[in-house]
């Protein structure tokens, strides 16, 4: 599907993910984590596993998974403040919002039992994708979670129901192209996030047009162009738990 | 397209809106506002304009309009804590956010010069659908701020480039319904929010599957549903404007 | 006592109400609740009853009552802001505590019972005496949970024991006036609310002088004052209460 | 007036003051300020100057009288948490908003030119009537900046307009009495804050009914109470100034 | 060790405290405090006992033993604002965290019971070295509300374990000098605070160098200046409690 | 030094650092930064330059030049919350201003000019000496960035004055060690930072005694331990810089 006449930023095909890596042994100590790249976007998700629930969920022998969002400092163009203020922004909410929905879609919280999961999604690097990438890598980071609690015996069967990557379109100088990066999501007339299922089903869409607007053809075009990108995703995401005998995926 | 197998709570057609009204006589003071209704769920929408801008916009000759959202404490099933504690809530960020966003996307800010309008949208009696009437009853009290300040001289021409409105659409024991009341949205599978313009482009478009996942065809028929209830919506949009003179629409 | 020197700025006689209404139907969600308006003053007044205590109340016995007071955005002359940013402001706090006291004035919160009722006054159109209106208006919405409670059965007797309603007096260009709207209360040398129960004995008298002083005799002539206004109050409430026939007032 | 009847627990007359006493050298530092007493009750009053108003005074020519208050942690039965969570509890709201209109009432703010002059009363003891110590108290700290003001030429002429002070009276087991102590303000049936100027003019007279109601004689009756203990704080105050030549008292 | 060559503001000798004094009964309530000076510096340090651990220690059969340090508005140059923001100051928390360190250095908070003693320490009046000057007040107010734990027999036998006093020394110009006033500390090139236990044995130590750096034969020349001073402390500590005849020094 | 008797976790002697590596390559782009390593002890320091200074400052031709320090949740045992809540954790408050002081120390802030740099200490993964760490890995992004301000001709000369690294140091079961992982942290009787410059002056030492003391030799032999570490991390920061030909080191 890549052109001649539309040239992107670094070269890329319009239907193309940038480079996307997930290393599993960032950190020493033992903890599930991933550390997620879609090109320069580099997002460290951790899986902190407590032995409790948030009080209104007491008793009721299902568990919980969230997850939290934040930009370091440094990861920016310009020093991005902590969200220290009391009140946290309105995009992190968003963002940390939409990466428990997407993790919570594909887990069975009553076979998690009375336990909490939280997914930190801190982004080191931020060049567009943040939050597509955070899905992706939370998922990791999860799953390994899950694997070492099914190692322990703490967990006798997988909470896990599927595979859940998220990958950004969007529709820049009239074309819908995959995966942007910064100096186009910036640029960009339409703007989506794609969260899918490994069965190639929609867990959530979210399009926002930038001053423009767009039909549902151009809906119908963006979704596919995701669902290509997602494959990719999908296949790094089971190679980054090729050490993960207790999954079964 | 109604039928007779499924039942609604309410009796109503699959493809039909609840009883929509938009009343904007019902404060006293002059303020521009909108009381919207769909159904049950009331929202009180006002227009507030200041002669200033945010700091980061100052001396750039364009305006800004925001929104914010709340439901008051006795607006819901069980009294809705306020937002006082520091921090809002994660809803009503993402909700005001999204009124934002929509309300700007057929506003020109350069022509509205250097003032900014607040829509302050606060639920009075929640019965599902709040951000979806806010998005709708939000336009109408900023297009009559407009009409006051197109009309006092302060506007020579209207920064308004359209109508927006907005609709919820869903999945609901495997039918796609318009319009959902509180107890369809919360045993809803899939749940949608589809905000257009006039000319039936989208402007946004959030779709999440709750414990489910749903398909690229479902989400089209979902797109569609909404498109049917928008029509009307916009006319009743139109209707609460007739009394504004300067707004040529 | 209204004489022919002295013009209000609407007309009326010195020792004369605005019109007074209150309305309980405007919520269909079945809530105990009161519209209550003094003129163009108009509060949103909720009673939420909830079947727990504060921790600090835990065990005795006995009932809470309490009250939250805001404005909203687009009630006032300009946009008032929310109370958001984790303070609540001073004045929001003092009216809050008042319509709580006034309010427990008349109600045995051991009779009550375990339990939580929680007086929300939302200030939708804001032109002088939002205090004075919340209090009675709360007190109807007060009076509406408790008859619901005594048909439901969760109460056998009700605790209220008596009528509580308020009204503002103050001097302005030295002359004692009844019920000051916002263009007289601003300029207003002494402004006075006075809180009594049906038997006209006083719950709560809170009188300041704003750059002036005032005589003791000059204080009684201002509590008379708004003696009289109170009696027409006391109506007005049990008139709208007229469909709770488990009261019995 | 004292009786034979009625005991009160400290052996006073029910028209009697505690003993009273204003120190005003007991910082070294220079700083306008009294350490005020009514009996054990002790709150050390601060009158800091700065030569600045708040954003929307400038400009205008005026300058600004405000007051903090609060109690040190060990003042109280009981340590008393302090108000560093963010929202400043109401009481302290209340009490510290009232100590401000209260010196504000004697205060030519066009006088006072473009500065701030705040007030902060820190109760190092805690033993009833702790507002009205501190409004009596400030005034001192006050008038002593104020003389500092005129001495070093700061200011050509005093912009205090008289002398406030302030007495709290009360209904306890029936009886009207004079300057409560915490052991009879927790019994009182009615509780009432008198504020006055030296001409016995009222500047501000709170009367709240704790589980009781109180009739028109007996506001009249405590407030003329008040008046008899007022007269010794204004003495007690004008002694406390001995050694400010120049200010007219 | 005093010469001729080296002035000090005050006339001190370099190896010389500013006079120290420590007065039990300035508060009238009972609760256990001192008011301890160094020089001008003047801090209230009061001992609140209660009967309960915070959530984390319930059940150990352990107490606690902590600290809260404020700067009254009035006591420093210029206005010292309150910490009410809801972030409490980095230097406040620094202070506070090291007064509680101290007093548990020599408090056994087993033979303490499950009870925490809050160490409050509030600055009437600063002049450099509140921060020594709390720490040595604050363990006089612990060692008498043992006193009175021991005296009513709440406590068998005294958790505490020695005495622990505090001191600040620094090089200004050039010279090494003992316990700075504010003309000293704000110009010292190495400043230190030093906090020792009755056998002459550090408890903590830190020194910091602003805009210089200092040897490590600076630093014993420092430490052995400190260890001077701490001997005169320790002494009027223990004159402090000559009557609390339960104590054992 | 190192010994038989006495066996560290890690069987490293008793002088004797943990591996050190400092990265600074991590980022791709272009920010000045270092990941370094004490051990399994990472934090990723940023320096983020911007060209205003805090309003306090401004027009005083200087810089300044300060520091923030965060943990991330999935850095320790059990995960560290997010200081999100509006009060920044006093730990983090402590270490941050050590981080900002240090760096001071060797940064002559008028050369600097009227920009401001900000430190971000965020820790990846913690063992111990997360402080000693980030002081020594702040100073290498430090440097790097003035490297870049000189690269550019922001700054015509270097406003660093020397290297500034930290270790810690403490006494475990009676003996002196270096740089202590968590395992002996937590267990350490006597615990100390030592801040230095790179002729091996003191830039601060902060020493505690955890429910122990020490005496004066001690301190000194501690210093004297931290003194051979900081040879090498001085090394160490000087590696990391030799692709910045514009700092003569």
């Amino acid at each position: 599907m890549s052109e001649v006449v539309f040239e992107r930023a670094d070269g890329r095909g319009r239907d193309m993910m940038r480079p996307v890596s997930i290393q599993t042994d960032f950190l020493q100590s033992g903890i599930a984590h991933a550390v997620v790249r879609f090109g320069r976007t580099t997002v460290l998700c951790t899986a902190s596993v407590e032995e409790s629930v948030p009080s209104w969920l007491r008793g009721k022998g299902k568990g919980w998974l969230t997850a939290e969002y934040a930009m370091l400092p440094g990861s920016g163009n310009g020093r991005v403040r902590r969200d220290r203020g009391g009140s946290v922004n309105g995009r992190t909410m968003e963002i940390q919002r939409l990466i428990g929905r997407s993790a919570r879609a594909v887990c069975d919280l009553e076979r998690l039992g009375e336990r909490t999961i939280t997914l930190d999604c801190d982004v080191l690097e931020a060049d567009g994708g943040t939050r597509t990438a955070s899905i992706t890598g939370a998922w990791v980071a999860l799953a390994r979670a899950v694997n070492g609690l099914l190692a322990s015996g703490a967990l006798a069967s997988s909470p896990l129901t599927g595979q859940v990557a998220a990958v950004s379109v969007g529709i820049v100088r009239g074309e819908a192209v995959l995966d942007l990066p910064y100096v186009e999501d910036s640029a960009a007339e339409v703007d989506m996030n794609v969260v899918m299922n490994a069965e190639r089903r929609l867990v959530e869409v979210q399009g926002t047009a930038e001053g423009m607007t767009f039909s549902l053809d151009e809906l119908n075009t963006l979704v596919r162009l995701a669902e290509g990108g997602l494959g990719h995703l999908f296949e790094v995401q089971r190679a980054a738990l090729h050490d993960c005998p207790n999954l079964s995926l």
